[in-house]
Order: C-alpha cells, then sequence, then structure tokens
C-alpha cells in the first residue's frame, strides 16, 4: 500500500504536464521578494533552479563584530538584502535561502558614476559611498530575474543567471565618467580576518580572474570566479586595505593602486573605468563561478554563457523555473494560493545548490578535486531543517537531484576526517551546526523509495558509522540512554 | 670555431665517462657544509640533484621583525642553518641554496623525548624547548645524507630524499615518552602573519595531509604535503596560537588539541605520541611535497617512496649524485682540488629545483594547476645570477634539464599578467628581486647552442615582449638612451 501511494505521488507531475497543450505561465506566482522582510533571510535575486550563483543585491555588509563583540543585527544580514533598508550597496554572487546563520556574499559588483568611490558608505548617507539609495517602485523581482533603479546615480541594475554564471546589465545615464565597482572585501557574515586570501588577474581589458578564500562558517572556503566585460574597461585599478606588515617583498617598487594585472592580499577593492557614457549606454558583465581553480570558473563562463543577449539568458533562466515548478500543478480560484504554492516552492528548489564545474570537478570535503562520475555533486545541506520535508518533496518532484544530493552526501562521508556523513554542510565544509546526524533518514529513505543508484551496502555502513560517533554531540548518551539529557546538550 | 669549440666541451663528460670502468666515488668529495657559514647561505641536509625536497636542519627561526622593525639577524638564515649555532630546532623540507634573500623553511619536524614541549625554545636555552643542542663532532653532512645527534634527548637523527619526498630515521633512546613534532608556524624570513592559511588532516594513525600557505618573497604561496609514519602513533594532538577572532563558527564544541583529526589556522603546531620507546628503537617518516595538492602529495609519496628502507633510499640518492657529478671528470694529485671542485658543482645542481608532481601536474604562476607536457617543470630562477654562468654549464652537462628550464621560462611567460619571463621566480610566483631580463640570454644561449625543443619564434616574442616591458625598472630609460642612468635606477 505504501508502495503505491508513493508511486501515485511521483507520476502526479507528469500527469499535471501532460494536461494541457499550452501550459500555464508558472513563473509569474513566484515572488523571490517574499521571506526578505525581518527574518525569512530569503534574497530577492536571480537564481536558476538549484543554481550555483545567487546573485543579488545586498542592503547592507555591516560587520559580525562591533566593537570587539558580536553585532546582533548581523542576523538581519543572512541573505544579505532586508526590505526595510534604504540602499542597496552591491550585487554579490553567493546567498544561501532562509538559513540561520551565514556566510557568502561573494564578489560585490556596483556600478556608478562621477567621480571615483570605493568606500562603500553608510545608509544613511549613501552619496558618501559608492552604495546608491533605491525605491521598491522600481524594483522588479522574478525567478531568474532582478531589476532595480539606483537612484544616486540613476542606473538601471538588471541581473539574471545561468546554474554558474551572474549576468549584469547595467544601463547608464549620461554622465562624465562610469565605473564598475567590485568589492573583495565585502561579505555576508563578514568580521576583519575572514578574508585569508584574495587573489585577482586582469587578463585583457574585458577578462577579469582572481579567487576569495575565508574563514568563517565554512572554515576553509575558496570560490574562484572569471569577470568578463562586454566594453573594454579605458583603466582600472584597486586599493590594498590590508593592515600594514612587518615584511613586504618587492612588489612595492610598482604602484598597484593603477592598471597593474597582478594583485593579491587579504582586503581589495577594484574598479574598472568606462570613461563618459551617453544616456542609455550599457555595460554587462558576466560573472562566472568555480569551486575549483580560476580554469575551471573560465570554463564554466564560455560553457554556460558564450553570448552577451541579457533578455535570452533571463529567457532560457525562467524557462528553467517554469519547467520545475510545473512539476506539480495546483489549481484554485485565487490567484493568491497559486503565490503562495509557488512562492514556496520556488524557495524549496533554491536551498540545495549546484557544487560542480561543468566538467564534473568539485572541491571536497577533503580540500583536494574530484572528479563527479555519473551524478551532478550539490552543496548546502542545511539538514536538520530539510530532512523532514525537503529532501522526502524532492524524492518526489525532483527524484533525479534527489539521488545526486545523497551521493553527493556519501561522498562527503568518504572525505570526511571524522568519518560521518554532513550535518550542515556548505561550499567543501562542514560547518557542525546543529545536532544529530539528519542525513541518514535522507540517505535511507532514498533507499526505501528505491531512488538511490549508488552502492546501499555502503550507504548504509555511512549511516551507521555516523550514528556511531559517540563523541558528537550526545550520541553517546544516545546509544547508552536512548535519550539526551537536556543538561548534556541544549541544543 | 665557436661551434667546434662547445662541442667538445659537451663531449668532454662523456669521454671522462669512457674512460674508466670502475668510477671513482665522486660523491665523497661533495661537502654540503662548505657555505653553511656567515653568508654562504647554503643548506648541509639532504636532497637530491634538482630534487623538490631540501631536507635540512634549522639551527634558528627567527622572525623578520623584531619590535616592528627589520631585523638585520634574519638575513644569516636565508637556508635555515647557521653553522656558528649550538642548537637544531627542527628539520624542514624546502630550502635554498646560496639566496641573499628567502623565505621557505616548510614543515619543521623534530623528535623529542620526554615531557612533551611545544614551544621551540631559545638558543641559549634549548631545554625549554621542543629545539636541542648538538655538537659538530657528531654531525655527518654528504649528498643526499645528512646525520646528527640532538644532545638534549640523545636522539640519533638521519635524513635522505627523494626528488619529491623527505625521508627521516630518528633513531630514539630509552625514554618513557617519544614524540614527533609537527611546526607549521615554523619558517624561514617568517613573520607574524606570513600564514595566510594551514590545513592538516590526520587521515589514520600513520598518515597526515595537509598545506601551508603563506604571503611572503612569493605572495601566493602553497606547499601541500603528506606525511606518512612508519609506526603508528597511539596519540596525537594540535595547539593553535591564532589570535582570538571576532569569528569563531561551530567548531568551538569540539576539543580540538587533543586527536582531532581535522585542524586549519594561520598558526598550528602538532605532535604524534609513541609512547615509550627501548634504546634503539627507530621512528621513520616519509614527507612527499606537492605544488598542486594534497591528493598530489600523496600520489608522490606512493610513487617516489612505497617501502621503509632507509638505506637503500641514501643509496639511490647518493648513486644520482654520482651519476650528475660524473658529468665531469678532474685529475688533480690534491685531494682538495677534488673536493673544490665536486663541492661546487653540487651546489650547482641544488640552484634549480623541480616543481611538477610525479603526474606532471603544477601549480602555474597564474595559480591554475596546468600539465607538463613533454618536459620537467622547474622552479627557483635566480636569474641575475645564474645567466652568466650557471644556465651556461646546465646547457653543457644537463642540456635536457636546461631545455626543460628554458621550456619552464617560457611557461612562466604564458601565465604572467605582466607578460614576462622570469626575473626572479619561485613556486609560481615572481618575486621581483633584481632588475633587468637576465632570462632573455638563456633563452637565447639555448636556442644558439641548438638545445632548444620549442617554438623558437614564440620564445622570441616572449624575449623581446620582455625586454621591451618599459615600466619594469629602468627599461623603458634603457631603450630610450641605451642606459639607465644610476640616479633613476640604482639597483
Amino acid at each position: 500500500m505504501k508502495h503505491s501511494l508513493l508511486a501515485a505521488a511521483i507520476a502526479l507531475p507528469l500527469a499535471c504536464l501532460a494536461q494541457k497543450s499550452a501550459p500555464e505561465n508558472l513563473v509569474q506566482y513566484a515572488h523571490p521578494l517574499v521571506g526578505t522582510a525581518k527574518m525569512g533571510h530569503t534574497y530577492p535575486g536571480a537564481s536558476v533552479p538549484f543554481g550555483a550563483v545567487q546573485l543579488s543585491p545586498d542592503t547592507d555588509t555591516i560587520s559580525y563584530e562591533q566593537n570587539g563583540k558580536y553585532n546582533p543585527d548581523i542576523y538581519s544580514y543572512c541573505a544579505g538584502y532586508q526590505y526595510k533598508d534604504p540602499t542597496i550597496v552591491g550585487f554579490s554572487h553567493t546567498h544561501f535561502s532562509g538559513t540561520g546563520h551565514s556566510d557568502l556574499g561573494d564578489f560585490l559588483v556596483m556600478p556608478t558614476t562621477g567621480p571615483l568611490q570605493l568606500n562603500p558608505g553608510t545608509a544613511d548617507k549613501p552619496l558618501g559611498g559608492y552604495r546608491s539609495a533605491y525605491s521598491h517602485q522600481t524594483e522588479v523581482a522574478e525567478p531568474a530575474y532582478y531589476k532595480v533603479r539606483l537612484a544616486d546615480n540613476n542606473i538601471l541594475a538588471e541581473l539574471t543567471a545561468t546554474t554558474r554564471v551572474g549576468v549584469h546589465q547595467y544601463t547608464f545615464p549620461k554622465a562624465d565618467e562610469s565605473h564598475i565597482i567590485l568589492d573583495l572585501m565585502a561579505g555576508i557574515y563578514n568580521y576583519p580576518g575572514k578574508n585569508t586570501w584574495t587573489f585577482v588577474r586582469v587578463e585583457n581589458d574585458s577578462l577579469v580572474t582572481g579567487y576569495r578564500q575565508t574563514n568563517g562558517w565554512g572554515r576553509t572556503r575558496v570560490v574562484y570566479f572569471a569577470l568578463s566585460f562586454s566594453k573594454p574597461f579605458k583603466t582600472y585599478g584597486s586599493r590594498n586595505y590590508d593592515q600594514k606588515q612587518p615584511y613586504r617583498g618587492f612588489w612595492g617598487r610598482f604602484d598597484q593602486n593603477h592598471n597593474w594585472p597582478d594583485l593579491a592580499g587579504h582586503q581589495l577593492r577594484m574598479h574598472f573605468d568606462f570613461g563618459a557614457t551617453q544616456a542609455g549606454q550599457q555595460v554587462k558583465l558576466k560573472m562566472a563561478l568555480s569551486p575549483v581553480s580560476m580554469a575551471g570558473a573560465l570554463a564554466n563562463l564560455r560553457a554556460e554563457a558564450p553570448g552577451w543577449n541579457f533578455a535570452d539568458y533571463k529567457q532560457k533562466g525562467q524557462a528553467q523555473w517554469q519547467q520545475e515548478l510545473s512539476k506539480i500543478a495546483i489549481t484554485s480560484p485565487k490567484r493568491v494560493d497559486k503565490e503562495n504554492f509557488y512562492t514556496a516552492m520556488y524557495h524549496a528548489f533554491t536551498g540545495v545548490t549546484t557544487y560542480q564545474d561543468t566538467d564534473g570537478q568539485y572541491r571536497g570535503l577533503d580540500q583536494n578535486n574530484h572528479l563527479a562520475k555519473d551524478f551532478t555533486n550539490y552543496t548546502t545541506f542545511s539538514l536538520w531543517d530539510t530532512y523532514r520535508a525537503l529532501h522526502p518533496l524532492y524524492n518526489l518532484v525532483q527524484p533525479k537531484r534527489n539521488a545526486d544530493m545523497t551521493q553527493s552526501m556519501l561522498m562527503h562521508f568518504d572525505q570526511s576526517a571524522e568519518h560521518m556523513l554532513p550535518v550542515w554542510s556548505h561550499y567543501a565544509n562542514e560547518n557542525w551546526c546543529m545536532i544529530g546526524y539528519h542525513s541518514v533518514p535522507v540517505v535511507c529513505d532514498a533507499i526505501v523509495l528505491g531512488n538511490a543508484p549508488f552502492d546501499q551496502n555502503k550507504a548504509l555502513d555511512a549511516c551507521v558509522t555516523t550514528a556511531r560517533q559517540r563523541w558528537y554531540d550526545g550520541l553517546g548518551l544516545y546509544m547508552d540512554k536512548g535519550y539526551v539529557p537536556e543538561d548534556k546538550s541544549g541544543a
């Protein structure tokens, strides 16, 4: 009986798809802005289903630390955006959706006009920095598309994405000077010293590569990028905000602030200058990410985003959303029901993210590069949150992806120095947030449902080994007593 | 006439080799200790010709900085060892030979007995730390072999190497406790903050992997390791000497100091504990290095050093030296002439070092990994010092290697954001030490001698492009005036 029920549920989306010849546009019902107020911790920006890039505005980039202490305001910025905020600092490429702790916010980009400002400025005085005021009236947030007018400089910003590439389109007003800022210091849950290293190469007048390595929630996290401009920049430059260090080497003989193509440090900001613009002139950017290398990011860029047709990327991104949202059809006379349902479904498909290059290579938990054979490697496993409903849902409507996610978790186990399945993992890191072994029900569920194209005995071993790690947060007590006393583990 | 002269010179070593049926042992004449006093800046430890590993004692690991200022004593420690010093801090795996500035000193290992000491101690009070007094009377330094008795604990230390693996053999006295210290904070030309990141995994009870990433003379330098023990350690541990940081993540829930297999930070020291030892009991270590990854280091370990026969590694290392030193035979009634000659030749073959894994992969100047096709990739190019005599000598007696070095320089050019051949390069970094374009005569010399198995037109382009970089230290003036005025460039 259980089996036939499950079979019916899996068949449901296919049946619904088959019902109509001209399918209803479901993308219109999904609203990325839902959850961006207060503690919803969603981001309004552009991503494709399960995309590695979440290109989204950050309305503040405050520090985790204030006067040497935890800054409680930081919690508002888990996804970088707070609906009530009056300014946008810039658009960064990685965001968690709906988490209760944070990291990411890599590679913040901001277009500006007028004299160069490399300081982000403050929310109350946006004209004092590169950030800008904006109005929600100019803001459009759809799946795989985000638009806003940056009021300070009257620049129209539009964002879309492929799986691994963030695509920007900036429409400038008439201006004497225009710039694109690339802030490698910015980040979510930032603190002094979070950047363990950043590296940038200006390959030519329209291509930049580099990486950002951080010590945050992910202890040893690296993201590589390749950034392509639709228009050659005329000049460029950087500032290094590192603290003075005792050893300086021999790089000080060069002026590294102006048109110097080879940069490294802890705290870098860059600017790319395009001179005077006419009203309506556009600069487009494509930033590809990789977990493996700059060469990997460049290969991702070339594979996924060879051209410069912004509308085409947007259309393809929304077509992906249409396809994924179509997996469940609901009928209701009320539009709000569809909005609630498809917005929730939209968010359900942004929780777990792709974590490999187009050639299958990814960074493993052991910090070696690996090749994902016969599966797509995923990351962002908030298992304490997702084992009950999200993975069971994926098993029904995203069976291939859920099988690959399970496979990714088993690879995590193989690469784990602690010999554990993921607890809360992201970007080749176990961040050890929360308790228990909630990946075990995900693995078991996949096996029970027959959606487990991997060695099931090996998977069982991984589950049992994980569950028997006595040192992990009360597991020894649980094994001995059948429960964990509240005064021994309060989580 | 010039050509026939060169031909004679190249033929010389072969002719000399053919003279004898039982070749003279030339290894006996080469003395690695020569140059270790005052400012010779050589190291006495073990390496094979052009080896990637230079496993050698460091007699002090003082900081580049003292009270916020340059510490002039640092210059004595370019190669880690000063003959006059009374103590040895430990044995690290990478050393320059004969340079006038420095870096390296990666992965310092020290055996100890008695209560654990993780502090290196000071030269005047060696008993206060893990370092040890020693006497030159117990010291033997031969090509590919180094031996010393560590007086504080009466441990006999012996070192040898393959191209990519340092092999240690420690013979312990009877003791209640014995330890191997692995200090990832130690280094040459060290300063607070030099370690941008270090990472360690204890894979099992006798295998450890990791990496050290530094910002020194090489601005973005990473060395990966795999360390294998002949005997399982009973317990192990670490201390993290990082400054307290505002953000701590969720790792604080674990006791990372004791038997915790997954470590990362800026300032780590580790210890591996072997319990009580009997007199004469040995612990052997093999540490493989890689420029690419921990997996690469492990593959190098398995390829070059599968067994535990120390004498065999020593014999093979010395056989390599015999082969290389045999390339020129001299006759003299005076032993000292042979000692001078073969010691100089020994040092000549430690200047440039192998920089790729056994599978041909290496880290390029662009910080991507590359595959060396049809050549071996080399690093450590002190070209202002080596273009006049060392590379011309290599062209004669190491033609394959010199061709590969030239190829390596051309790859550096391809990977250079500044579009320059190397000035002074090491470990995938241009360190910009000194002036001019001294790789150009090396490339040209290889072509003129017909020892240039690469695209010669492309090589010419690289030379011309390098020579025309007007921004580089007086080159514009040189192009305009035919000379560089002393008051414009004093180097």
